[in-house]
């Protein structure tokens, strides 16, 4: 005899009775705060105590667990590090499930689970949500949107602030996240140790900004390094010169991209960031990050500079140089 | 010679050059704004002078476009007026689509002028935003989430605050939203004027807060006004007398409930209010309502009680009652 294995259904989608089983089984257990649990229309917050950074991501990344996280933790870190980059505190998350007619219960226990323990991990609550459920073959599983509320701590960070002479830093390695899922998806003959940079920004980026002098910070999700870096100079006078032998790609990346036929520069990260500082604050920065899990790797990858305005500028070891467009077609179709 | 129409591809959500066409070409010329225009990671937003009250709601509606509205209106209305029914003001709206490819630009041109005329309608900004594409079969058209933030401006609204004697008022006709939904997909062999009562609730909800007096708001979405109070009172001491012909159905939504064998107390509205107040208060509530567009029809329906704890019971005209239960099932998927 089989046991038959819970599912959800489209009941589960009804604002009824399942609805509500689903609310009081698996949601409010794993994120109860006294906001969501008065369950009414929105969730009513404190006073901030300044001005709100708000942001939001979906997340659709295929399969829905790849090493080192899963939507879920994903959901969490992608708007977490949104409102991180922004100069913020993040304080609170809504989650919003779309779930397919179908999914294993066990898959959303766990990505509920993941959810919770990264938003505790990152210092914010879940205090609204949303489930919706579709026929099967209309989610892939599940799709999942967080939006996010912080107070501003970092006032004047922006594209604007940049200088010629400042440092470009990341802090770690790049591309991590996209060889692991690409990994995950089966698309390479190898088996490496190879594990997604996923994780909240939240220690980092405080760090950043408490060692002061920074100007700008993103997180190269996706479109890579090479893609928000351009987004960094487009249509101004300034430009980027990297160092290519500076740029930190971990072995096992650097061959999966080789295999898939991909550039580390293009592969989303997931829990790195970009820092523009100005030149006489890039050492202590880096020493902050350097300090922190998930910082040990921080480095200087280049400089703003004037020559060839609006375009990143890859300076090889030989001395050679190539411009660094943005991606160009869908390199990695849902990444995240 | 056949035109080619033009579609989204997998290039438009990979983050890099398609991906800023979409944002440059479609989203911006209909949202643009200050916070929005500065395309960072989260949007930096005036300190809100007050207590931010935050909700989210994606949006999985089949057919996308449907009599009295669309995919893109809808995904307004609903955010706003959750943020509405917690007491406060609307101010900001996060958009994030998840597209099918194949999908008609078009067709997302159309919902994101619905969107852009809607949230002018409501006074809202859409400030921040994510977009990203699945391939085709993952997402039927399109999803939309909305979150929203808003000011508080009527602190101590609840389940908490309701008292025997409190009236429960409609703002107007019921199921009309649900009906609507269900002849767009052909399932009703009829034609009739059957339009969704979608709209935004800001000025409602304000003016009968102004009245004053009110306890508790809430829009009968998914589940439609059984299933809301049923939320209102279960669980509690409290139970709701529901005055059968008192409440206000449309000769062409009951017609079309008829034909499906559904009841219009369980069909979504999304663009109707039902409050509690104090029962003293009641006549400037309504009169309040029905000087405003939308609220024409408001009427009182019931009343809060003891009698049958944590009940809804319809009383008929004949002098019968029957418990009013939740929603079991899904009596109606995907209507919102």
């Amino acid at each position: 005899m089989e046991t038959m294995q819970p599912i959800i259904t489209m009941d589960y989608g009804s604002g009824g009775l399942r609805t509500a089983e689903l609310i009081d089984e698996i949601l409010l257990p794993a994120f109860g705060n006294a906001a969501l649990n008065d369950l009414g229309d929105g969730a009513v917050l404190p006073d901030l105590g300044g001005q709100p950074v708000f942001s939001t991501d979906s997340f659709v990344v295929t399969p829905w667990k790849f090493p080192g996280g899963d939507i879920g933790k994903l959901a969490v870190c992608g708007t977490v590090n949104d409102l991180c980059m922004a100069g913020a505190r993040p304080l609170y998350l809504s989650l919003s499930l779309i779930l397919e007619e179908g999914l294993p219960t066990d898959v959303l226990r766990t990505v509920v689970d993941s959810i919770a323990r990264t938003a505790r991990e990152a210092g914010v609550q879940i205090v609204t949500g949303d489930t919706k459920v579709v026929e099967r073959g209309g989610a892939d599983g599940l799709y999942i949107n967080t939006a996010g509320i912080g107070v501003l701590r970092a006032p004047g960070l922006g594209r604007k602030a940049l200088q010629p002479g400042d440092a470009v830093l990341v802090s770690g390695s790049v591309g991590c996240h996209g060889a692991a899922v690409m990994m995950a998806r089966g698309e390479l003959p190898m088996e490496g140790n190879l594990s997604s940079d996923c994780r909240p920004l939240h220690e980092l980026s405080a760090a950043a900004l408490a060692a002061g002098g920074v100007h700008l910070m993103r997180d190269p999700t996706r479109g890579g390094v090479a893609t928000t870096l351009n987004e960094f100079v487009e249509d101004g006078s300034l430009c980027i010169d990297l160092e290519e032998d500076a740029i930190p790609v971990d072995v096992a990346v650097s061959a999966a991209c080789d295999l898939l036929g991909l550039d580390p520069l293009y592969a989303a990260c997931e829990g790195r960031m970009l820092a523009v500082t100005a030149s006489e604050s890039a050492d202590a920065v880096l020493a902050a990050l350097r300090a922190l899990p998930g910082g040990e790797g921080a480095c200087r990858i280049g400089t703003v500079g004037t020559e060839r305005p609006g375009k990143v500028v890859l300076h090889t070891p030989l001395g050679g140089s190539r411009i660094l467009g943005k991606l160009t077609g869908a390199q990695l179709p849902r990444i995240c």
